[in-house]
C-alpha cells in the first residue's frame, strides 16, 4: 500500500506514520512537482496547504486524511468513492487558548498596557473581569467545546448555537442558526468556530453585527466566510461591536490593502489559532492509520453534503 | 459608633455600608484634611492609600478593615489593641485572569502579532500551549489557590511554595521558602503572589533567577519586595528567565528612570492586577462590618507578626 504525505512539514509526520504501518510505502512531498511520481499509485493521503484539484489525478486513492480541522477547500473536489477525514479534538486546546489569550488580553487592556509602558508612564488600567459575563460560542464541535468548558472556568454564563441540538449540554441555552441575531445581541463575547458551509456564508453580516452590544467582542477562528468583512468594517468603524480579533479572513493572506489591518479595535492574527506544532496532529493522523488499517470506523469523517 | 472610610473612592462604600450599619455614623474622606474632623471619634476605619501614620491619632480606633489584599505599610503602624483585617478572597478572580492573561499572551505571542499587523504583515506565529507545562505559584493563598485552579483548567501541571504546608493540597508536589531556588528552576512559569514579609524580602534574587530556564516566564502579582529588581534587571538582560511581567515593584510608582521600562522582555503594568471595580472589596467590607456588629469572628485578620 502506498501512502503518501503532502505538507510543508511533510518529513515530521513520516515517522509516526510508518510505525502505525510497517508494511506500507510512506512518502513525504511539500510541492506539486514532487508529488508527481506518487499521485498514480496513492492509495491514502494526509495533506494540507496541497491544490485540491490534484486529487482528480489519483485514481486508486481511497481515504484522505486533511491534517486540519476545516476541509472547505478540499470537499468541493472529493470524489465519491474517497473518504475524506479531518483532525478532530487535536485543535480545541491551543485553539480555546487562542481565543481566551485575546478575550481575556482585550478585557484587562494589557495592549494598553503596553503602550503606557513605552512612555514610562505609570497608570492604572481598568480592567474587567469575565466572571458573570456571558459568552456566546457558535459551532459547537471539539473546538467550540473547549471554548466553553474554558469559559466555565472563568465563571462566565454559556450560550451556544449550533445547527442541531448536539453540544447543547454545554450551554446555558441553546440556538439555532435561524436564531443567530438574537444569540449575538445577548452576549458579551461572541466566539465564531464554525466551518465553512452554505448555511454560515455571511451568517455575521450588518443585521447581526448592529443588534450586538457597544462593549462586546468578536472573535473569528472558524473560518472567514462567516463574516460580510465589508460590514464588520464598518460596524467596527461604528464601535458595535466594540473589538474584534480574526485569525481568519475572507481572502487568505488578508491583502495588505484590507482596511481590517488599520482599524485600531482589529486585532489580527494570521491564521494561527491552531496548532503550529505538528506533535497534536500528527498523533491524531497515525492513530486514523491505525484504525484504517485494521479496519475500524475512522474519526473525524466528513459528511460531503454538509461540508464537514 | 463612627465609621469613617477612606478611599479615593470613599462614596462608592458608604451606602453598602450604611446599609450593614444602618445606627452607625458612616463618613467618607479622601484626603487628610477631609479626614481630620473624624480621627478622634472613629472607632471603625475602611481604609485603603492612606498615610498610615494617621492611626496614631485616632484614640478610639478598635478595628481597621484595609480595602486591600496587602497590608505591609499599615501593620508597622498598627497599635497592639487595633484588630487589622485585610480583603481575602475578594481579589483572587480578577488578580488571576491578570496572571492569565499575561501568561496566555506572551506563550500565544500576541504582542508579536500586533507588531505585525501594524506593518500589515502576514506571518504566522509558533504559539506554545500551555497544556502539559509546570505552573508553579508562590504563595497559596486565595489568590494563588485561584491561579493554581484555573492553572488545572488549562491541563498544567502545580508546583507550589508557601510557608506552611497549608495550600498543599492545590499541588502536585509543594515547596518551602527555603527551598525557592529548587521550585524555580522547575517551572515553566513562575507566578509570585507573596506577601511582603522579613521572609519573602528579596527571595527572588540573582541566584534564584540564574537557575531558571531560559524559557520560563515570571509574573509578580504579590509585592515588589519579593524580587530584587537590580538582580532582575541583569537577568532579563542574560534571557533567563525569557521574559518577565511585573504589577509590583520596590518603589511604587516606578521611578521613570527605571532600566525595567525599557526592556523588551518585560511587560509592566501600574499595580493594577487587583479588582479597579470597588464592588468586590465592598461586598467584603460590609460582610465583614456586619459580623463586627453581632460579634462574629472576623474574615481576613492580619496577624502582626507573620505581617499578612
Amino acid at each position: 500500500m502506498q501512502i503518501l504525505v503532502y505538507a510543508q512539514e511533510a518529513r515530521s509526520y513520516i515517522e509516526a506514520l510508518r510505525e502505525a504501518a510497517p508494511e506500507a510505502d510512506v512518502f513525504g512531498v511539500s510541492s506539486l512537482a514532487e508529488a508527481e511520481p506518487f499521485l498514480e499509485g496513492t492509495e491514502v493521503l494526509f495533506a494540507w496547504g496541497m491544490p485540491p484539484a490534484i486529487i482528480a489525478r489519483m485514481p486508486r486513492l481511497r481515504w484522505i486524511q486533511w491534517l486540519g480541522a476545516g476541509v472547505d477547500l478540499v470537499v468541493r473536489e472529493l470524489p465519491p468513492d474517497v473518504i475524506l477525514t479531518r483532525v478532530v479534538g487535536a485543535f480545541s486546546t491551543v485553539m480555546a487558548e487562542h481565543v481566551f489569550a485575546y478575550l481575556l488580553a482585550l478585557r484587562r487592556g494589557v495592549f494598553a498596557m503596553r503602550a503606557l509602558q513605552r512612555e514610562h508612564a505609570w497608570r492604572r488600567i481598568t480592567g474587567l473581569s469575565l466572571r458573570g459575563r456571558r459568552l456566546g460560542v457558535a459551532g459547537l464541535g471539539s473546538i467550540g467545546a473547549e471554548v466553553a468548558r474554558l469559559g466555565r472556568a472563568f465563571g462566565m454564563e454559556i450560550w451556544g448555537l449550533s445547527r442541531t441540538p448536539r453540544g447543547e449540554e454545554l450551554c446555558d441555552r441553546h440556538f439555532l442558526p435561524s436564531q443567530m441575531g438574537e444569540f449575538a445581541a445577548g452576549v458579551d463575547c461572541l466566539v465564531l468556530v464554525l466551518p465553512a458551509t452554505q448555511e454560515t456564508q455571511g451568517i455575521v453580516d450588518r443585521e447581526v453585527l448592529r443588534g450586538m452590544r457597544d462593549d462586546a467582542i468578536l472573535i473569528n477562528v472558524g473560518r472567514g466566510s462567516a463574516i460580510v468583512e465589508r460590514d464588520l468594517v464598518e460596524a467596527l468603524r461604528d464601535g458595535r461591536p466594540a473589538m474584534a480579533q480574526l485569525d481568519v479572513f475572507e481572502v487568505e493572506p488578508l491583502p495588505p490593502e484590507s482596511p481590517l489591518w488599520d482599524l485600531e479595535n482589529c486585532y489580527i492574527s494570521a491564521h494561527c489559532s491552531g496548532p503550529s506544532e505538528p506533535r497534536l496532529v500528527r498523533t491524531f493522523a497515525a492513530a486514523n492509520l491505525q484504525r484504517y488499517l485494521s479496519g475500524q470506523p475512522l474519526v473525524g469523517v466528513v459528511d460531503p453534503r454538509l461540508g464537514y
